[in-house]
């Protein structure tokens, strides 16, 4: 059995985490804490977990998290750094869900998070954590940094084109729609229901976090710069991203279908729908698949991918625990086995 | 492994069915048929299941149902009378998720349904699957009558005060709310989500069909006539029934808490929340667990009863696999230990 | 034209009763107040009102207020109450959208909202702003209480049967339902979208503060004391309120359609639905009408009455018109006269 | 007074177009038709227009129809076009909601509509009724094609960059989300609420009949053949457009800020926000403006312009009304001056 510990976890990414925990049959749940919800019980904050979660949010402290065989750190950005050393300094290995160890450029980290990196060393050796391009690194990796909710859709969705160096890498279009569970469990006014119920904005045109990493990966797929617009979107539903791409064909004749059915055709959590298709956010609700769909509209020079993802499955706790599975030698598909819940 | 069939299985409760069945380590689902959506793949109407169920939707035929080791029909009211004698004489155990075998009186029956009974012989051995209140019965049972959604909520939440008769019988009040997927996979205006949606509003005060089938359960439990007001409200959410019981106390020294507790002690999809609590619809999502609350507001003669289920889990399918796994001779909680979806 | 002021205006309630004001020719709104958003124009805050309102937010200072002829009092409690003396000294009368001036007995004001009260002499003098109850008070009041939104769909819908003691007062049931803006414009998390959406609960079981106010106003109507059970329930849909009250008849021969239509023919914002309706909040969305609907399920002798508003409009800022109307001699419809928002 | 008749009207658009005549001062509704519901009075099926709409649905009579100043056709697509000819000969004015006047070469209506059209000849005098393009033309037009909800949106946004050449237009981009009532008051399986809520899908990615009604708007204002992508998709709200469109720009140093506030200086429902804005659905519920705002990210090469109508007013019946405004010569915000809904 892994011995799990979790750092935070009183946000929605925190209780995906534990509910999938909870149906995996080769971990223990060692220890979560939380400085702010010190001394509850878990079941208390998060009732779903009544009867399946006996344990009690502690007081953060290195010593009993070293003593796990992995550690989840779903906390805001820039905890997870201040700790890792002492983590893996202990042999225990770290998956970040937060954006810490996401970026490879210190700088560039400081520039969009606002604060130094505090151990450039480890962000060095980190590994991003997405399994379907790093899948080999992550079997070794110390330190896994779990890709965002965003770059996940986007990504999985532009890779086979960049991959191959299909499109106009200069002029990519990701125009996002994310769910609100997005926005994290924070008191906050725009996203109170009577805000963001029976509402649909874009948010963060000039510039989101999220630009960045997915530039990052794109550029590493294709192997030159990347010129990406990327407009994120508030949609009034509770978990779901359904990434809208769209890229300038260098030429016409190949066959898109085909293209993504084979680099996903080993790919457990990415599912190539067939042509035509039009993925439902729901198709995907509570569960770790991605869908994706491929189109050329009326024939032309512009293809159209449409990539769904559950933003705190696959776009994060599900995606944690897959990499977990890598790093320790399980079949990845442990413990996320569920059909998605639909209706 | 439990050789499955399922009649019907294209509306909601049928989905549920199939995704509580892809994680029931002891079935096999061997047929499901669907007059209209013949020779459909079953996962080309429900994504979710896309990777998860092979099988196609097949004309309904007795002789393969037959040699199941157990039928769920999941169709509407009427159908799975007319297919009863022949399974049951086959050695085939059936649970009936429509109104069929639901209530003991032909006569009542063929009042509320507009139609008369097509084999009273079987109605009267039929068992009234609610399995906190017939789990003897039920393990020998041919025919299950899986119970209402509404009537699940309401009888659960009663039960303890009517079985020790503690409230006065003859004026029991249910006002119940329910998510829209309680009126089926049906094209209809009224539930469409332009007109249910940012909306409240009761329905079928005059008389709703569950009503007879509450009041003959509570009059079981209780041993004499029953009085009931049964209001039922549409509330803007997928999935989901809350149910407020008030009843008028005989006396008023009883402690409600510790009456509950006791009663529900020793079963694994009843929880009865601390003293205070309120349950959310939503922490019991997916899940087959009903949550209950008991309250008496300021010291007064009338108790307050919360109960609240996923009305297509505890309400239909997941009860169902519950009946299921009964007659079988499982654990009880087979294929239902998953936590609930929140958020 | 009458001379407008508004003291705090930042939440639901004041963006609503901008909304109205824009539209009601008699009225020129001269001066709105917010401490914490001083300096801003409102149609930064209220992007609707763009185009629709120049005014920005001022300090609160008194000598501006009281040179108003009416100001609205859109604050949390316990403000209202400190401005009122110096306001109605100056001849500016004073409409309170909050509790303040609700509850005619400072002890129980202070039991309920946690402070005492800091104007008793003033309290003595204040109406309750109910038009179908105390409209030729309201004419000639200088002080306004303007109704809670449960307790306006409550009173509207047992008045008929408590003014005619045709009911047991001792033992009434009032569930009532409410859409999160109810909850107001506060970063709290238990409203977030991703809390309440796809989600129902009862809260505050044990004791709301609309229960005093429900309880006084019934008592007055009946003569005798009231026993109220009182519960709210969180529904997820932005605006509106639906009561489903229930109450023993002491008789079972009343016409009770007839008693609701006579009892509110003559008013313009109380509609009372043809016999055997069920009443949508979406039918009076964005409007200041109440809609009531009365039953005798099964002949019995509990009735249930339906009565639904939009908590924000004849639950809060469109009464408070409504009272204006009337304290100014103007046609009580004025500017309220536009059909509710369907779909 | 002017005196109007509607066709059709038992859909989302009628009941919209009734609300906004009701508060119009110039206007007296004279006659409603439909085949479906004739004999039954307009405010049974529509509850919020009870107390201020009294008419009855009657039977389509082109006579008592061809007695009105105006009619506005509210039908499916098809209609219109079979009775336009009477009409008109008659010398009443007809505003088609639908879509049988919008594309101007008959070729191209057979091959998106699947029917041939009915009367080509006045096809060819007829207006499509974008008062921003048209307004002169519509001053006379016999015939006004309303234009689409994504029309409206996607055209009003792309204009100013297109009429002034600013943009390759061979290569645009419009991603258009769209609430649910844009699919009608129609019985189907899709847009159930329990289907379209908690969820988000695009659709008809292939070819939607909106793409050639916008390519033509825009070809008109760029004067040259125009290469659109254009993805609308299903969002879980129940009124709204959102456009984001996406160009790219020929130079860059264009002030694209002040190109959009002058084009629309002088239009009453086109608000250009400041720069830097994100524009809300909720900021023009249930009225006929259309917001704007427009970014150059990370000041490259690529516009986004981000515009935001409600589908049933700017989107349907609030340009029918404005372009009625216009053919009578009345100002053209009679009827139209509400501010939006919020929350």
């Amino acid at each position: 059995m892994i011995k799990v510990g979790i750092i935070g976890g009183t946000g929605y990414t925190g209780v995906e985490l534990l509910r999938l925990l909870v149906g995996h049959p080769q971990t223990k749940l060692s220890v979560i804490t939380s400085r702010g919800e010190a001394g509850r019980k878990v079941a208390d904050l998060f009732p779903n977990l009544r009867g399946h979660v006996d344990l009690v949010f502690s007081e953060p402290d290195t010593k009993t998290l070293a003593a796990c065989d992995v550690v989840f750190s779903a906390t805001p950005n820039g905890v997870a750094m201040t700790q890792a050393r002492e983590l893996v300094a202990a042999g225990t290995r770290l998956i970040d869900l937060a954006a810490d160890f996401r970026l490879r450029d210190p700088a560039v980290w400081e520039k969009w998070y606002g604060m130094p990196h505090a151990c450039p060393e480890l962000l060095a050796e980190a590994v991003y954590g997405l399994p379907e391009v790093n899948r080999d690194k992550i079997r070794k990796a110390r330190i896994v940094a779990n890709p965002g909710c965003y770059p996940t859709a986007v990504q999985l969705g532009f890779l086979p084109l960049l991959e191959q160096g299909l499109v106009d890498a200069a002029h990519l279009i990701a125009d996002a729609k994310s769910g609100v569970s997005g926005a994290g469990r924070k008191a906050e006014v725009h996203t109170l229901f009577a805000e963001a119920s029976d509402n649909f904005k874009a948010y963060a045109v000039a510039g989101h976090r999220h630009w960045p990493e997915i530039k990052q990966g794109l550029e590493t797929a294709t192997g030159k710069p990347v010129g990406l617009t990327f407009v994120p979107h508030l949609t009034p539903m509770i978990r779901g991203i359904h990434a809208t791409l769209y890229a300038r064909l260098a030429k016409t004749d190949m066959d898109l279908q085909a293209l993504y059915e084979k680099r996903y055709a080993n790919e457990s959590f990415v599912d190539v729908l067939p042509a035509g298709s039009h993925p439902d956010t729901r198709s995907v609700r509570a569960s770790n698949v991605c869908r994706i769909a491929v189109h050329r509209p009326q024939g032309g020079d512009t293809v159209v991918v449409l990539s769904v993802i559950d933003n705190l499955v696959k776009g994060a706790a599900g995606q944690a625990v897959q990499n977990m599975n890598i790093m320790f030698g399980l079949d990845e598909r442990t413990g996320l086995a569920a059909p998605p819940v639909l209706p």
